[in-house]
């Protein structure tokens, strides 16, 4: 339901306003550093990773392009069960390109919201695209979670 | 750093509506509903309600009173060492009151993303004050999460 909203100085509701402001906040203002690691890192060692970094998700890297993606939930469901951790590589129990979702640094931060949001994911990698060899690949550049669109909301709920 | 923004209406810049209109937004319009386990439960069968709830965070009631909480990376952790997951219950590896940072229903939504924040969580338990035998309680009615304010960031970027 459309939220009720006055009418401050206009006939237009100050809603708009805060759409069109909301609406220029770029995904490169507010990502951040994202953790990578490579295909054939044990799952230990990504998790050892994951601590150390305070992240929730790893992005899997393969050749400089962006192959794969874990989460903590990914993890902990692994270490529920019997897989041998400092053998087995991310890899394997990672999910997988094309079915990773991923933003581009121009996009809209509401962009990023809505597809964190639509496929339930806590995090999206921020990728720049690059051709090899007749493929388009993508370079990992950043990453944009539920943590940065909390951040932003925390910094337009403040007094200016 | 503060956002440049334009003056459009009158003299007040348009940032001033974007922070009213979202510190008129209440915890109890946002929250979901709470995942509770009880304070004996297992590690093993809290992990479980984990999942089936799909929840980061799950909070630890006894005698209807938040004692804990308990987020994913705590299970993650104890899922790597050795502890026997089946006998030893949540009490002993929760983070326990007083540390548990929590919002009343009539908060503000940006107050309950800057604690998220502030304290490095995921998610706050909502709580109601009762006094029991002349202590103070606090029952759990409801919780706030990054995907609860990623979600409405999503709503204040969407076209009314």
């Amino acid at each position: 339901a459309r939220p009720k909203v006055g009418y401050i100085y206009s006939n237009k509701p100050s809603y708009s306003l805060v759409y069109d402001y909301i609406r220029k906040i770029s995904v490169e203002e507010i990502m951040s550093k994202p953790v990578v690691v490579q295909e054939d890192t044990s799952i230990y060692d990504a998790i050892l990773h994951l601590f150390l970094n305070d992240v929730g998700t790893l992005f899997v890297e393969n050749n400089d392009a962006l192959v794969g993606a874990i989460s903590r939930k990914d993890f902990l469901k692994i270490a529920m069960g019997g897989t041998d951790m400092h053998k087995v590589p991310v890899g394997i129990i990672m999910t997988r390109m094309p079915n990773i979702v991923f933003v581009d640094p121009k996009d809209t931060a509401y962009f990023a919201a809505k597809k964190i949001i639509d496929h339930e994911v806590d995090s999206l990698p921020v990728v720049e695209k690059f051709i090899n060899e007749g493929k388009e690949l993508f370079k990992i550049v950043g990453k944009v979670s539920k943590t940065n669109i909390t951040k932003i909301f925390v910094k337009l709920g403040e007094n200016g």
